[in-house]
């Protein structure tokens, strides 16, 4: 099982702290935004560069490997020495030059679902990545936009069955962007694998209410330690 | 766990075979439709009256209590003698007169969502129930319209544990709406469970491909009885 | 063109001056709340029986054909003598058995498509009020729910021009409801009838700021004499 | 009055043949595609380097200015010297790099709403271009998603009047992926004009029917000819 987690973004040295702690937890990967995709351009978007050297310590002192998002191959470039997997995000879904330039690298590819993406869109969007000659993809359901607004998003559990039924690409799911509420966040995890994800990926922080970007999503390292032990449990059952 | 399964309609005398295989595979509740609700009247909409005999025998044979849907206080009246909980359907989930009418009953309500009504709206519904004086609800998720088509409806897997943080009300799941396909069913049920649902509401069929309304989402005893292994297991761990 | 205005709800003597304002400015029908559908029974609901007086005077005094919602058999009946044209309101849209007995009046009814109804099963509703007989029906586009939040619903535009050519029923838009924006309602307004609606529903009160349904969405009298003015001017060069 | 007319794709030399209809039936913009966005890499995406000539040729035969999409800083590199506004396409919307590239550029840009942006988000989307010194911007309402199946998208057409208030940049409407049928362009591209939309984008093909993308949505340069003259008369009564 993939458990992809970290904070929303990475905003100094608590990036290594919320590493091991996330890694003492059970994950598997560690996540942290270097540039983030905002709504506004008036709104902090990350560390950008200054990121950089806390991705080449974390890679050290934690250990696990590491998923960021890239926006564009200038970005790729310059991710790619510090990162294990590339993710593509929500917004870059139907970005298909920036697809096509992720299925050129020799790096796995994590591809986010777009907030009005079809699930049948979805899988053919991955086409982009393969086609151009890299077969290492991860899919993430992630929610959708639905008229709901007690949640962020609508994770749509279908999703992850529906993938399974429609091709052989690993999928997991995203409960942080997917409710936007951190009390919905262990459900939605444990249900996400009861449909049969492959795996999740948990926005942990270690002082959630002072996060810079995302902290109504993000869980404490003690939350989402108790959901590893949940969603372990439910794995080893089905 | 209350798990409610049958046919979608009462068709004829299949209705207590299937009632006989639900409860042998632990259903706790039978379910068939008498009046079924369609978007266009030129539809076949069930037996009516003429299914009255076999819930009776079904009530007799199978012993499980009977779980039929009524939209109006003529269908409540007619249904009354035969029924152990009466089930709002999503098309009227908003007709507050029809609610109000329920909450002067004295059995159970089983309550299901809108397929435009919030999780907030789908709450404030069970008190045009409660305020008439009928506390004994249940709440249904069922799925909601988006812009998703591979699927029939969406499930919105984020209402199970929303409405348990808004609400004291048990709330169960209803997979076979929720996904139109009797592929997910399984998957989707195991997830409500795990997201927290107190239950299940399940189409069962003797022979789906037959089935007069609902086939495609309709699930067979055998497969009924390996789902509510899984959930039983999955609902143990939590 | 039908021009149906008036306040949501019927709130005292000012619906007699609100009648008399807007049947100067042009309106062809005169609306009015007796039961408000809410969605919370906690909510103030009408005037009920107390509004009968205020509408055998607009009646009289006012002298405009009235249209109002009914959401029960005995709301019908109670309406009855001093009603022209009964409304089914969004949240009954899919009620089959009230429309059923819609059918079975002979006024006429005006048919407000559901917030989740698809244009085609908006379509096959009038079914349900045609096929018991009575074939005065006049549809009303009144917006869907969509992700959008800064308007209250999505008027679809599409709507109206979709239902000509899909059957020969008049169709009429209505703004307030399908914006939720005092703001837009006389720009949609002009929209709905360029795309070639038969006519419009116009919340207007004295007050909008004090009204005690839907204000944020009502325009004052002399707002609605301008809107008319201008839709005027359009159907003319159409 | 903005209106852009052309085909979907530059097919070969009959985007002269139709860049000349449109021009005499008074469109003051010529669009056509060059690399087309697809859901698959494996569906034909234009002529790319090949429409270069005819593009060239069309500036010199038609003189209208051309409207074309970029979806790369190559995209835009190539094209830049053949193009006049530049199209950010709606799979593009919220690809904030591409924004920023575009916002770089020394010609207008066309920037289309995405099928689950707000309206805010819509209006924030822009000052990706503006904030990079970039002001000459053009809105596009081309249709959202939503849970309709009858029409492609559902054309918001509140969202007209909504950016009107929230900023000063002009705004056109795209009824023909706003409906995706034929048969709704004209009484939606009059709805647009009429709820204040500043011009329109039309696809127009010499024969719909053997058009290479989105034919079902296109219509003859006759059609559009009367599109144009009602229109213009709207415009007029306003």
């Amino acid at each position: 099982m993939i458990i992809i987690a970290g904070p929303c973004s990475i905003e100094g040295k608590n990036f290594i702290q919320i590493g091991l702690a996330v890694k003492a937890a059970g994950a598997t990967h560690l996540r942290g935004g270097v540039f983030k995709p905002r709504s506004s351009p008036f709104r902090w978007s990350g560390l950008h560069e200054e990121a950089l050297p806390l991705l080449e310590e974390a890679r050290v002192v934690v250990g696990l490997p590491l998923v960021v998002e890239a926006m564009s191959p200038q970005q790729i470039e310059l991710l790619y020495p510090y990162v294990d997997v590339f993710q593509v995000g929500a917004r870059n879904s139907t970005n298909t030059e920036l697809l096509k330039e992720f299925g050129r690298q020799d790096k796995p590819v994590l591809y986010k679902r777009g907030m009005a993406q079809t699930i049948e869109e979805f899988v053919m969007g991955t086409d982009f990545i393969l086609n151009e000659g890299n077969t290492n993809v991860i899919m993430c359901e992630r929610g959708i936009r639905t008229f709901e607004s007690y949640t962020r998003n609508t994770l749509d559990i279908n999703c992850i069955p529906s993938v399974k039924e429609l091709c052989s690409i690993p999928i997991i799911a995203d409960p942080s962007h997917g409710t936007g509420r951190r009390s919905l966040v262990v459900p939605v995890a444990c249900a996400a694998i009861a449909a049969g994800a492959d795996g999740l990926m948990i926005e942990v922080h270690s002082d959630p209410d002072r996060a810079l970007t995302d902290g109504s999503q993000s869980i404490t390292p003690e939350i989402f330690a108790s959901l590893v032990r949940r969603v372990k449990a439910i794995k080893e059952v089905l």
